[in-house]
């Protein structure tokens, strides 16, 4: 485990300034809570020199304004639940819980729009539009305790990408904080604007480097009358693959997930899973389809038939909703099990395109051995998405090789014309391979915008760029 | 009509510079070639000092790099068929016309990827795309004469937003050519990525003022196999209203277009329409719904039940293609039949919050009494969008009274959450209205990042920003 501790370094008279200025119940200096704000989901640790828990935009406004003034780092911070390390705050400072700011301040069904806090729970977000049959797509698997202002920062995707897109396509207006402590609104609450260039959607993914999300509004769909779920066990990978280009580009279906996992992930759920998964599987696709109640009949009906086409060993179809939670349930249940093999993983969640998807599998496992370090695959594959999971037990010479088998990775994906990163962001996990997928010029620009909102480096220093 | 007349101020020795890096035949300046450049589809006139074609990248490279070098303005431009004066040379200069590259580069059905050159036209590659049975969704009006460039520069949404989004939401990589000549790759072409600062989607829409598109990679869907269309007419537009609310938010439907027209348009249309347009009808939806044929059948009979419970006054489905064509010709004729009202449009395309649409529209009308001049709406109702056109005959005292009422219904739509362009761009057509909408420090940052860009302001100068 790394950790760096930091003393708390702010000075006495800066800690009264931002006590006086959001109330001395919202700030934490003592080492139990700085602890906790130490880590996400990621093995990077690091304390902050102080806890800050604002209540409202004011409040915010008020502590990046000192922070600035101070050169103090200001890492905003959702649940943590972060699988790049992007609210750890590395090099001190102050984290920036935002879970205080929680409220849903408008979900207008007839406007199709919802304006929330950053703190809000993407779950509850979800099952709040579910009660005015409205729907927020965007689906993270750590939806149930993720943030929607994490979600924000790091652009998310999750499940329902195949048909909806990722957080981006939903994000209509922000409230922000920027580094010197003013605020601005981007974009706007209708569901379509172009006045101006696009704010929004250029914070959208800036992993709390530019400023701060205090308000966010977005755009809801009707929701889906029923959702019908499937899964289909295949002896190899070519089957699984194939399936998918049949589903897809044979059939035109348009599913709203479509999940591959591999065979190392399913040895490693198949005891938990109430399924009985065939001893041959290779391969699994999990697959989701939506609309009313008619067209999912119609759609899993031929969804079972191309499965079986393409030499399922076994597809079984939810008939009931609580059939529905169980077969997710086993995808669900994929990343945790991998902790089963080795008490560490990097998760390199890497995206290439479609028809690459076999090419790079057969490298990653390749690599796999000549490393002798295992490595799962599971991912939105309707999408060329692959979570790689490097899985290894702690140990400084593992690290060493993990690194090099990580590195080697990345080079392959973008070899082929694939993302270093799909939906868990760059932050300090991968800022040193930025360089591999962007060119100089491209990077340069990107720390020239850094330098034009935030001259002093406030904002989560560290994360994107070495 | 106002007409800006410039003589060619650009020197002999640049002209010869610019021959040289790309040329002579590809560089025109001649006034016959120069005034077929001076327009698009606004009032707006104003010659270029040259023309220039390019056919590469490299060559755009080079005349951008040669006009920042003299201080030229270089105005980017496809079809010429904006609707916010975009691609007009306001300041003299080089049009760059862009229509020779129009190459697709490259269709991967597989990956669900397009990359094509600037000069496509967004029909053809729609067309090339249904060949794979693949599907490129956003549908400007002009998508069979506008090209994928102007689009990608406007962010311009159409017919289909209601189900699949705008532009934006399709648009994966750019190749730019950036003011100092300078060529960067922004985004990736898989169909996930969040590498570094979201370049592409801040480029999106940024109207021809920070760079020149020479290469755009495009998400494609699978073709939804079977389309069906809806005509309904209503007595006034609160029971077409109240339809889109029924289909929308009470039945959780999810057409792909959900299109209003109201009287005045209806009136304009009546003749020329296959379809018998009941008298006393004061409004129509055309609605779209897709999907495969069982689900739109479906889908179709239930929309047809909502509008007839909504007392709609006559329902015409669609029974074969040419039928379905029939009834868009309807919806197309629109705008191009308000000009038998009279000589002169201008078209106010905003967004408001959708439960705002009856309270924008019965402000707009009584405006429209007060200063005795028609407006016709019609839109994408679905969204809360519509095209409100100030229809007149030209003459200086009418400008003068056009202009305040343009003015006054963009304060009412801004007042109530809206926006003053929701897919034609603000071009130089509404850059006076933008402080209406965005506040002076959003726009200070707009210009900021202008500046950073293009330092000597070359590119597309007098559009956004006055």
């Amino acid at each position: 485990m790394e950790q760096k501790t930091h003393n708390n370094k702010i000075q006495a008279k800066v800690f009264e300034e931002l006590c006086d200025a959001i109330g001395r119940e919202n700030v934490f200096d003592n080492i139990e809570e700085r602890v906790c704000y130490s880590f996400d989901a990621t093995k990077e640790k690091s304390i902050p020199d102080l806890v800050i828990r604002p209540h409202s935009t004011e409040q915010v406004s008020n502590v990046v304004s000192i922070a600035n003034k101070h050169n103090i780092p200001v890492c905003p911070r959702g649940a943590g639940t972060g699988l790049s390390g992007g609210s750890v705050p590395i090099k001190g400072g102050i984290a920036l819980d935002l879970k205080n700011m929680d409220r849903i301040v408008e979900l207008n069904a007839r406007d199709l729009t919802v304006t929330v806090e950053p703190g809000v729970v993407t779950k509850d977000l979800q099952d709040e539009a579910a009660k005015h049959r409205l729907f927020y797509p965007p689906e993270p698997g750590s939806a149930g305790f993720s943030t929607i202002g994490g979600n924000v920062a790091e652009c998310t995707g999750g499940m329902t990408g195949m048909k909806y897109g990722v957080t981006r396509d939903y994000v209509l207006a922000l409230e922000i904080v920027l580094p010197d402590g003013s605020v601005i609104n981007t974009g706007s609450k209708t569901l379509r604007s172009v006045a101006g260039y696009d704010l929004t959607r250029f914070f959208v993914g800036s992993e709390g480097t530019l400023g701060v999300f205090t308000k966010i509004t977005l755009k809801l769909l009707p929701l889906p009358a029923k959702i019908g779920t499937v899964i289909s066990y295949f002896k190899d990978i070519d089957s699984a693959l194939n399936a998918t280009d049949s589903i897809l580009i044979k059939n035109h279906l348009h599913p709203r997930s479509l999940e591959f996992v591999d065979k190392t992930c399913i040895d490693a759920v198949r005891g938990s899973a109430e399924e009985r998964i065939p001893e041959e599987a290779g391969a699994f696709l999990l697959i989701d389809v939506d609309g009313n109640e008619k067209n999912v009949a119609n759609d899993i009906s031929r969804i079972e038939a191309l499965c079986n086409e393409n030499n399922a060993l076994k597809t079984s179809i939810a008939k009931t909703d609580d059939e529905r939670v169980a077969l997710w349930d086993i995808g669900r249940s994929v990343s945790p099990s991998l902790f089963k093999i080795a008490s560490m993983k990097f998760n390199d969640d890497v995206c290439v395109p479609r028809s690459k998807v076999r090419e790079v599998l057969k490298r990653v496992y390749e690599l796999s051995k000549m490393y002798s370090i295992q490595v799962a695959a599971f991912g939105h594959i309707g999408e060329g998405h692959i979570h790689l999971n490097v899985i290894y037990d702690d140990g400084k010479e593992m690290d060493l090789s993990v690194h090099n088998l990580v590195s080697q990775i990345l080079k392959e994906v973008v070899s082929i014309g694939g993302t270093i990163t799909s939906e868990h962001g760059v932050g300090d996990a991968k800022a040193e391979f930025i360089g591999l997928e962007l060119a100089p010029h491209e990077i340069e620009i990107m720390k020239d915008l850094k330098k034009m909102f935030d001259p002093k480096g406030i904002m989560n220093p560290g994360k994107i760029f070495v």
